[in-house]
């Protein structure tokens, strides 16, 4: 037995990874399955239906109820709370329980809570104390009752360009940190019959539309997009309200705020794109360069991350 | 001694009713009763002065100080916390504690806070990460920070009307699951001048009424009505706006949502209505086959149970 | 010849009035009708179908065309101009010209338009430079471009009902100058869960009601109502919002603001009830004592006088 | 002489067309010059710098100043005002009186004003007690203070499609009684986290875009566009709020309400197009096949009449 | 008699000013008094008490009755219509007729309607078609039914200071043509935490303020100020929404629009000051440099006009 | 030793006060620091880098992570959970913890989550349930999720003066129970052309300003002020929207709502001032009598506690 049980503990499983240390006032069921160099604090209690990754922290006061799963790498904070029945009763048992997965490298705030049949996507964030309804997409970070997506971790802010940078009226392009993609400032003309907006397509636009559409009524609560193109080039452009816009090449990550009708963004291929915080009255327009193909979309991040690699280490790409 | 103890807990109380299990690192101080049948789970804490019924499950993680009082079937959710001092300072103690009553079959989700002196009605269901800071009525479903009451539990949806199913201008009656219940759609007449409802008592409406009240300027978060009349009629209408109501004949229970001036729902006597989420702008009219009467009020939904039993059981009912 | 003719003016027609003067540069065609004791000023054109009661004063620069009608004692200002083609091309006639009857008493304001095919009611008052585009009900007053009723002629204040004098809860009854109208104020009751309203039929209004009706959605410049009963009792409450309701028993004219749910308008039978001025949000409840029946409505205000004349004549009644 | 001047009247002009009439206290100075046919009623007065054409009428207690030209059919009601000078003060004249000009086939209604140096435009309706402060573009019907266009005269109401007829989801192409002029209906995809509309050029919109520009902002009492393009092919998308189109292609004219992100309007060359009644959101997205070309615009409604003709005139066009 | 009257005129009055003429079909009562040098057009009616003065024009199709003044170099536009009856009724006269003074200098535009018992101010300019319910100031244009101030007669616009001209953050003061009135710019510091604007008196205010008041609520039709101080220094923010103020030296008039919490305008003594155009939400601070004095107000605009001559007459001021 | 340790809980460390306890289940590591009179409930957790001051309760479940200090006399509730890591990942540990301090005399209430970094001020309260993200001053009472500011601890209500006392129009100043605060109420003009507010400085307001500025836009949750001023005297008043205002002399505490542009609010030096609950649209107009001076600010409630008390041991003050 390469791995730790304090002597308060009670660790009724073997099927503990080497390295691993479980504390005082722990007790973990026969069942249970947990993987190599845990940390398994004070007072955690782990059901038997219960699969733990590698490199994982539980802190104090959490239970991994029947049904849950925690990758590798997760972090659960102290007095986060797990559930497994959606309409609990005493001494009334569903059939199943609801199951819940927390992914890879994932985290789950201090105190938080998760409904059951949830799943927290790869490296998502879930803030402290916040109630989490519905599931969480890879990288997101959502807080409060109920939780919302405020933002996405590890977005570099060097390419964050804020609106008063873009209100000067000459046009122009602005580079990002993510491999390609720029932010356009297009000139505008308004007078006391309103406002006109310009671009050029092929001069300023760094292509010919093939297709545009139009996103509206969404929801201010509502991620759009989480989706890359292989061949397909994009431009956005708030025509009304505004929307944030994550754009992510697999190594950098940006957030761009388009709240003017002469902003608009070029999102090249192979570009992970998101669009959420629409305001109430957003309608996003997208011009994109090829017509509709469902097999230009890599809708799974963890697949684009790997198309990704595999096209750096081809050397002719 | 008929009940479970695990080695690991410390269990003081000698009053523990038959078939209940006491697990690890729960503690329960020795004025503590509880009843048979229930599963005190591992790290729970139970003080003094504290009841609990029998079929009773409390999760782990959860305290009960003195003051509070759980009956019979009640779920306590993992790491959901009571309380029982409103402004708790260090060292400082209130005369009395106040008190918090769970009623016999509600639940309390995961991770909930009840403040103190809080009655949580028979069969209510708190939500998962709930911060409850009013009373809950019966059959309530709360949820949120503060905890507001989303709908009303085992209610049947057969019974619910959507609003275009009676959309259709020409008047009808349908009936519910609920006895006696009826929503009513009448004729009405809209052109470029505005919209015209009409409605005829004892023609179209089942009694000739001797009292109106109109009911406005609810606030959105606040529940009323939930009370039963021995023999008075009503007859209630959205003029403006919408509201919900839930009727509930002691068997059946059935939401409907008035939502335009042409819907009426006749309410027969012996049934428990509930009027709840009034829309900012709700205006709600009620008719009454009676003049006020306050002997006529059931106000007590255990007392309307009873009621209900009584008359069902007296064969000349 | 009994009527005047100014030497520089032209008189074609022979149908004169006694008393009637024509002033200088007035042209009057041969087929034109003017009655006794008329004022025909200065650069006054009338046109052959045209007919003009007695006691009519018409102004300077005013136009009479082909269809128009004068009551008796009909004023029209200066420059007033009305018309009898809605789409006038040059040298394209209609068929028939459209009609236009100016009612007994009425007041044509100073350079007012009144477009063709419309009827101003007995009494009413057209605002100087309205452009007049609707019929005006009798005793109307209009005003602006499109011109909108703003009130009604000759209303006796005194019985005017401000709302601040009605905003004691304690419930009373407010006579007025209109004969049997009266305005209930019920008592409510308000706190932080909402406010109700309560009346009692028979105990404080005085019916029972066979009927109720609802109406709404009504746009702000409609007027609704319009017609008086011969037996029947009503009872108004502006349920949200506001109403304006002129009440008139033929003699008296009295104007009501019903703005608050915890007010309420009797209409005695023989009284001529109008209602305008809809705020947008505005709901009106009407009880009413007996079923609908046709020939209970007195749909003509010129019926309505005649019938309250003959029934003061009329000793039994 | 073979034209009437009424013994009351008192007329200068020898330059007055044959057939044309002129009645009582009408008075025409020396320099002015009417055509055949006309109608000069009662009380007219008719400047020096005047020009009148074939087959006008000039109702009542109007006056033409210098600078006013009627053209041919042209149709002033009564008391309509003209007027030469924009601010006017007693003994202070301007250098040169602004012109105003009424072109074929208009009609000023009854006691309209009309501000000086304003054409009113081919075929246009001034409705009655309207003030008109801006010129008024062919067919358009105008009226209010200050007045606006509320519709175009003789247009195909065939044509129009109304919102409820293009709410289908199934995308398709509507033809138009307008030659060329097609309404796309788009699919759209609408659940509850939006809304996504999505259209392709070439394969749907008829071109491929050179340039597209945003029109917001805009005052709902302006019109926009009011002209055609001798090559260019536009497309109109109102992608917030609502916008009327009329199209013209010489011939037939129909009007279209733009009020739905996933409707389109293909305008092809040579289509007379106006957009108006802008929605106080309202935001135009428009597509063009060309770049910017002054030169392939046709700025002056008769200019594009004549090209038609031309057009249709050549056979090989 | 040295002044003409058309032979087709009826002038029934001797008190007829040298070099005034009176046209065709125009008629004046034996009571009218008219100035030298007046224009008084075909068709005009002029009754018995009436003051017309020096230099007016009177254009056809208009009528002056009982107990209308025109003062000198008063021009009334045709068609336009005077009244002196506030609700007239056929046969029924007021005991005095209700007086409307134009005063010097002022115009009424073509078909203008001016309600009974107005005063039209010193230069004012009443709009074509416009109908006048109110008092009209000196130097205001006034148009629309019912009409508003929407300018002010001879404002200097070199003296207008737009608003993106002030929203560099960089603070500055900017001279304009009134003398003395400066317009200051203020630096401002916003965040996220909102946004401070800070002025400092005597280093950036030239004065050190004894008073402060704040104009708030103002229907954004009203005009405020309309006086000048004697010695009172004052200082005008708008701290919320806009206002438009017009400052006058007696003898250039320009206008600004406050519309920024970092703008203020400087108005030094013996600058008369009108404020209107507030919008919705607007709040006006303003600083003054004494306390209240009411000898150091100057009311009227005449007077005002007087006093500017006398210091400039008087060499030591 | 002179403390308690309970036979089921671990103390690791030796530096505890005396008469303090440890209850069952609860776990401290050999360096934490607890002071005298403490109470460690069941299930506690005290990580080494931790200091509890004197006459602490921590009640069941909480954890004290590295980082964490509890000044003397604090309250935690049961299962409310600190944090010492932003962004935690597992096994990814930052160079050094964030440090939360919660001062002397505050209470944190049951199931609260605190984020790291934070500082709860002397005699705080952190609601039960709230979600703790940014610093709370001392006093505040803070609730929900996120935690806002909803009221101070022990604020005299003698001092309050609601809204209603100062809506006569009669100006005036009342005295609070803070020494030298007043509120003042000045006179004002209402009429139907707007409301006219006027103060005067020396007279009314008791100093001449240096400097005003104005706070606008500001988030409903911020808070702003918190801060005294040793010399510098204070005006405010709310010319738009409302604020609140707590005024502290460090003995006694008064909330004031501003909500009027005629109420003014007086803030002598040495007074402890808040403002926070800003309404949407609020603009908040400040006068300072002196110049800005930065060492002129006491910044820390503490500090300015200490100063009070200086001031009033030292008798020439």
């Amino acid at each position: 037995m390469n791995y730790f049980v304090h002597e308060k503990a009670l660790c009724e499983s073997e099927n503990i990874g080497p390295g691993t240390r479980i504390w005082a006032f722990a007790h973990v069921l026969p069942g249970a399955r947990i993987g190599a160099d845990c940390n398994i604090c004070d007072g955690v209690f782990v059901e038997n239906d219960v699969s733990v990754g590698d490199h994982v922290t539980v802190k104090c006061g959490v239970q991994l109820w029947d049904g849950v799963t925690l990758e590798d790498n997760v972090f659960v904070g102290p007095n986060a709370t797990f559930t497994n029945d959606i309409r609990p009763r005493s001494k009334q048992y569903p059939e199943t329980f609801l199951r819940t997965t927390v992914e890879a490298g994932a985290s789950i705030g201090a105190n938080a809570t998760i409904l059951p049949g949830i799943r927290i996507g790869r490296n998502a964030m879930v803030g402290a104390g916040a109630v989490v309804t519905r599931s969480v997409p890879p990288n997101a970070i959502a807080v409060g009752n109920p939780a919302r997506i405020v933002g996405y971790a590890d977005t570099r802010t060097s390419g964050k360009v804020n609106s008063s940078d873009t209100s000067k009226h000459a046009g122009g392009i602005q580079k990002s940190v993510v491999r390609g993609v720029q932010l356009h400032t297009f000139n505008f003309i308004g007078d006391m019959r309103g406002s006109l907006s310009v671009g050029e397509f092929e001069r300023e636009i760094p292509f010919s539309p093939k297709r545009y559409f139009l996103v509206y009524d969404v929801p201010t609560q509502e991620t759009r997009g989480e989706h890359a193109h292989l061949r397909c080039k994009q431009f956005l452009i708030a025509v009304k309200g505004s929307v944030h816009v994550v754009a992510d090449d697999g190594e950098n990550r940006a957030q761009f705020v388009l709240d003017k009708p002469n902003m608009g963004l070029y999102l090249p291929p192979m570009t992970w794109g998101i669009q959420y915080r629409y305001s109430e009255d957003a309608v996003l327009l997208v011009f994109a360069s090829d017509f509709y193909d469902p097999s230009d979309y890599i809708r799974e991040y963890d697949a684009f991350l790997e198309k990704i690699l595999s096209n750096e280490s081809s050397p002719e790409c």
